[in-house]
């Protein structure tokens, strides 16, 4: 196997000067001062050498169940929450925890390639839904019903999504728990860019239907809203029955997240109104900025603005595959979480590209255009 | 699934007063304050907050070539070594890449039982394979080619062995090298305890044997050693041929290893030598100290003194199953990486339930004798 598209993408940037990616999801930001001084209090005070618990601080898991009752779930620190090293580690530890080599996991396309990936590494099948472009990329429910079977273990959802930034209403959810309820598999929420909504109003999760508890894996990231992608820290909660499955796989991928991060994760979470909203005031901007600039390319592709996450996923004519699965050909993705200067100087080179069009395959080493490169490679 | 019973008990431990636990293998001493200080400017310095290349910072992969050369390992900094979230996760990173379900992996008993547990996880075939306790823990190679099949994959080795402190002798390295080469599997090599090595000299790994370069992964952590067991951090190396296949894997399970921790990572090995030598010193003092209290229980166990590791491994009457899989019945676990203080206090406990041994299974919770349950529920 090779790394995914974004990843080779992400790389190979690495190692050019000069190269504006969009590509990746990271914000440009710096961590918040406050987290930092914390983190910096706890190492000094021998709080972050030995182990945690395997399920993380229980200090943090307290937060973390705190923060959940006043979004309406209930969750007990005790037993129905894990800390871990980001969503990824999550994702990777529920998928092995549930199911067996041969198991069917349902993944909805276009969506974050690693869904697939994780579950070809779990020997499992994948089943691909794909969602309606026509349609705001919305279910088709039919088509979701004929995939499922009794070797059905896992659906995975991605809320926003990533990359279309589309949401899942609260109909759909409904439609989905009957389902999961009716055939017994588990869905996996990932809920990573839950916080980043433009609508009104908070975005709800699935997980706060009391009546779907023993049906939902809800996975959440500290990366994105708290810039803290390196320190690899999220979470996971799900019933206790469930988790307690999760909780020995947690284990063996990494025996608990690293005790640093938890920290700042605690200090993250305790400022997170203010945090969040910094962050969610920001990418809205960053929004508007690289919405407006993409709506002046109206003749070169299309788009639609995303209600959630920090991705535009315009559609190109004359692009190649896709990263993101079926459904997602011809489309490119470009993150809003970079900063100004950086979403400015790339959208005016893939403007560059769009309008004279000069790059092709073989020049990119000698291309003064690297966000040509990077977008050509996204999509490869 | 549950815990394993060293976590069971550890996590037990952790919720009771007045426990000294000797079980879990966690150093007692906090990190180097060099290590600190260099993490916290790093903090400052905004260079953790974001993702490092999947393999790990490029400086820190540098250092770790260098070092490796130092000892006689000539492996590339590009696309040689990857850095992990700790020696577990290099494991399952390294298992998952190289097997499918239904391959066969060998494991050398007693030992970890985290090879068995993540090789059930990745849905493996495990042969077991006795050592001989009566002749100093050595390999019986009879059996061991008889174990052989086309369906192995991968034979692992920790080495010094946790937990019987015994070493792979020169010779039975070359052995296994043969085989290897001859049947093709991959040899994991276990290292994370090397530097713990109380004979003569240095403790030569198997990776040092550069015929055998194809058929090795090995697998090294910075917790032991630099007290740094929270933080998540260590190592693998192995031919490019091996790594390409583990570099998708180990993106899957954890993205890259924690920055912040990859710093802390690149401070202890610069400072490697002045900091394992101290370990060194120190433990060794602690294996005197806890061998000398355990010859005076001789009437009540047998042991033999480890080579390596901080742990013995004493036989006692009467003591049931293992942890550590066949042929570690009846032993206990105990680590000398604790402090002086709790060494003494663990063994004077110790001895007042070997002597007077008034302790039942049922009455734990009353117990005075924390040690009693924590030595009780290692050998569950």
């Amino acid at each position: 196997m090779a790394l995914s598209a974004i990843k080779q993408m992400e790389e190979l940037a690495r190692s050019m000067p000069d190269v504006i990616s969009l590509s990746q999801g990271i914000p440009s930001s710096p961590s918040d001062t406050v987290i930092r001084e914390s983190v910096i209090n706890a190492i000094r005070s021998d709080m972050v050498d030995k182990y945690s618990a395997v399920a993380g601080l229980p200090e943090l898991r307290e937060l973390i169940s705190n923060k959940l009752k006043e979004n309406g779930m209930i969750y007990r620190a005790e037993d129905e929450i894990i800390v871990t090293a980001g969503a990824m580690q999550a994702l990777s530890a529920t998928i092995f925890a549930l199911t067996r080599p041969g198991d069917e996991i349902i993944v909805l396309t276009p969506t974050y390639s690693y869904y697939r990936r994780i579950a070809e590494l779990a020997s499992l099948k994948i089943k691909t839904l794909v969602l309606q472009e026509h349609n705001k990329w919305k279910i088709d429910f039919d088509t979701l019903q004929k995939m499922i079977t009794k070797k059905t273990k896992i659906l995975v959802m991605c809320n926003p999504n990533n990359p279309t930034g589309s949401i899942v209403s609260k109909k759909e959810m409904i439609r989905i728990g009957i389902l999961a309820q009716k055939y017994g598999f588990i869905i996996i929420s990932d809920d990573v860019y839950q916080s980043l909504y433009f609508g009104e109003g908070k975005l709800p999760s699935i997980a706060e239907d009391e009546s779907l508890r023993k049906h939902i894996v809800r996975i959440v990231s500290l990366s994105k809203d708290y810039s803290l992608t390196g320190w690899r820290i999220g979470f996971l909660h799900a019933d206790k029955s469930v988790v307690s499955k999760i909780f020995e796989t947690h284990d063996l991928l990494i025996n608990c997240a690293p005790v640093v991060s938890q920290y700042a994760g605690l200090v993250a979470l305790e400022n997170s109104e203010r945090i969040t909203q910094e962050s969610l005031r920001k990418f809205s901007e960053h929004r508007m900025l690289m919405g407006n600039y993409l709506e002046t390319l109206r003749d070169h592709l299309d788009f639609q603005w995303p209600d959630g996450a920090y991705y535009f996923f315009p559609k190109i004519k004359g692009v190649p595959g896709s990263e993101f699965g079926e459904g997602g050909e011809g489309h490119i993705r470009l993150c809003f979480g970079k900063s100004k200067e950086e979403i400015i100087e790339g959208m005016d080179r893939l403007k560059n590209y769009l309008v004279y069009n000069t790059y092709t395959q073989n020049n990119y080493e000698t291309s003064h255009f690297g966000i040509r490169i990077t977008e050509e490679k996204a999509i490869a």
